[in-house]
């Protein structure tokens, strides 16, 4: 009675997009990060768009993810996820991505379905003329705020021009930092990246940010770069200070026994970053908050399964951010407007980012929050221009691998990332 | 840009329909069965139905729901759901069904919600030209399989005439039940009601089952009557022949108790009965399949959440059934098709009624299970006359509650509800 649209096929484009000198505990952000833009077309003549990671081994399986997806109705989201599934069981080998580490099979599914999952999303609601948080239940509301997102950095990548963010190597350089991103966008939480220098010279950047914004929530995240001891000290030093203390140390019985004495909710995307993670956190204790990121929980409706599993757990809820682009960013506001329990302002690495394959304005913060796209779907159309451009970039650049830690030892040829 | 579609108002209509004398662990159906059809209205001149329980109170409690769900967009359920929690918590009490016993506010909010949001979902197919499976990931599956739901029963309501089914007080009176069952819908899976003869009795009943059906699996569910000790030597007793034992005894602890030293999974309907049991029900290893029921779990969308966590922590995933009409068929249908991990046949009480709101001939069973309605929407409509006899029928029958241990009481004076 009522009639499929079905799929026809997908086209994967990888892109680059020019990327600052921000450090880590594993290295340095290289000058491109690779993302890879997934355009669903169907039989009604609709397509759809999501986007993912562009790493070569990731490249090639969003590949063999859209033969397996030809021919699906863009409503029978279930099926196609066990087709991905039985893809990636047939398959030898799983997924690796940045910080988050290797990941299983189930993983990998989640990761590999999640930017079609986004696109069919974008897909039915250009069909039925709604905005894509309507599929998910409708926003709770419309406007999603989001954290500054501060990193260490360099003043430039070696042998170019500095760029206009200047060095951010000591508590005076975060704080100016931070002024300049709460002043553009009117940031009202606030997150650094740290697990960079020794964690007392972290601690103090995190009170120099205390004392300058006194209001705003203050978040640290050392990428599981402290041990135990390290990181209870450093809890105890930021009592009172810290929203949340993220991934302080790895795994989650390191975890669990900090979160045991801290006087603060430990936050994790590293040790909850599938399904298959949550029973041991859950029968550990390990974590008060979980970063959602709907690029490795499988796409939007999986990320609201995550939601309500923290909301029946009493866990807290908050939004991860990799480097990404404005479709991304579509699909993180739509979820994030959707999900009542998302009441952690979203990371997002937006302010560091100079190009896009959106149009410029597509996106306005204000207040620290944008608004939640109001248009069919998504809610966003790509630039063919600047998608041209860009994956000429990524042709060009000759990146098909993220490496931090490849990339600074390139330049400080004795760097091994280390614990403290 | 996308117009909303406004809920003007909510019709609540109570009816009632013939039941037959069917014994449970506190007594036996009374002559008949209570049920409310909500008609959801909206400014797009579509209608939506839902359908619940009609015992007084929730009645009562329903037209305060439609009172504050009015206004609002139909696909807005999460902001929908919240007005309903809101509506809860400034009431003072909760609510209290059959044999699930007190609830929490929480699991109140879920059981007012779910009949609207029902509703909402088929208004949302209607306007999308979608079946209600569509809006929950698609159907993995085009037929529904139902088990054989059998019980204990009187040949007939005393002072009135005899039914077709006879009486059933014995094995062979199962037996006989469950042939008749399995040749007129062609159920492949069988659940015995007990809880109301002494166990051994009804383990013999589960025996004459096996001999008469050597490939069904099988079920008893005593509603927690059992003493652990008694629950464990039926659970010895009856081991390899059970596909699960359901609500054996009462409470998480004991049923964690039983689930430890049992041969078979345990499920419930009765200690896991809203998303503020699961934490502890996982904890304490109590069940091992959660049987869901969306008029009390909040409705579809919710009762998919219920099969996420299910899912995430290993849980098994049926289907719980009270006395239901046409309209609900049609939700658990649409639900069950698009819930992958829901693996066991569902329960219905179907065959055991004779009366429906809902056009003759609107679901056909056919090897125990039932094709999913492919119109938009839910895929049913309401017979008028019949809602309007049904109707006519509450007015006149006198019953407001359901209350199946006053009115054995009323037959054998000195009936008291025991455990063994």
């Amino acid at each position: 009675m009522t009639r499929p649209v079905r799929i026809t096929g997908a086209r994967i484009t990888p892109v680059a997009f020019a990327d600052l000198p921000l450090l880590n505990s594993v290295g340095v952000h290289e000058p491109y990060a690779l993302r890879a833009i997934v355009e669903v077309d169907t039989d009604a003549g609709l397509t759809g768009l999501g986007e993912t990671y562009a790493d070569a081994g990731h490249l090639r399986r969003l590949h063999a993810t859209a033969g397996v997806l030809a021919g699906h109705d863009v409503f029978a989201l279930s099926e196609m996820y066990r087709a991905v599934a039985d893809l990636v069981g047939r398959e030898a080998g799983t997924d690796r991505h940045g910080l988050t580490g290797a990941i299983t099979a189930a993983g990998t599914a989640d990761r590999l379905f999640s930017p079609f999952e986004v696109a069919c999303l974008d897909l039915q609601g250009k069909v039925l003329g709604r905005p894509v948080c309507d599929l998910l239940g409708g926003a709770v509301r419309d406007r999603v705020p989001f954290s500054a997102y501060l990193f260490y950095k360099w003043a430039a990548h070696p042998g170019r021009a500095p760029d206009s963010w200047g060095p951010a190597l000591d508590p005076a350089g975060i704080v100016a930092q931070a002024r300049r991103m709460v002043a553009e966008y009117g940031f009202t939480a606030i997150k650094l990246k740290g697990g960079v220098f020794a964690p007392e010279l972290e601690a103090e950047a995190i009170r120099a940010l205390r004392a300058e914004f006194p209001g705003h929530p203050l978040r640290i995240d050392p990428n599981a770069v402290w041990t135990v001891p390290t990181s209870l000290r450093v809890a105890a030093d930021l009592a009172g200070v810290l929203e949340y203390l993220e991934d302080p140390t790895r795994g989650l019985a390191a975890m669990a026994e900090v979160a045991r004495r801290a006087p603060m909710p430990l936050a994790t995307n590293m040790c909850v970053v599938s399904f298959a993670d949550i029973p041991p956190a859950i029968q550990r204790a390990s974590v008060g908050v979980v970063l959602s990121d709907h690029h490795y929980w499988g796409g939007l409706t999986r990320s609201r399964l995550l939601a309500g599993i923290c909301q029946t757990f009493g866990l807290g809820l908050s939004m991860h951010s990799n480097s990404h682009l404005g479709v991304s960013l579509a699909a993180m506001i739509h979820l994030a407007a959707a999900t009542p329990n998302l009441t952690y302002a979203c990371d997002t690495h937006w302010p560091w980012k100079t190009q896009d394959v959106v149009p410029a304005g597509t996106f306005r913060f204000s207040g620290g929050s944008v608004p939640v796209p109001d248009g069919p779907g998504l809610g966003v159309a790509l630039d063919a221009d600047a998608m041209g451009e860009l994956h000429e970039l990524y042709l060009s650049c000759g990146l098909r691998e993220r490496d931090d830690t490849g990339y600074r030892q390139s330049v400080e040829p004795g760097y091994r990332p280390r614990t403290w």
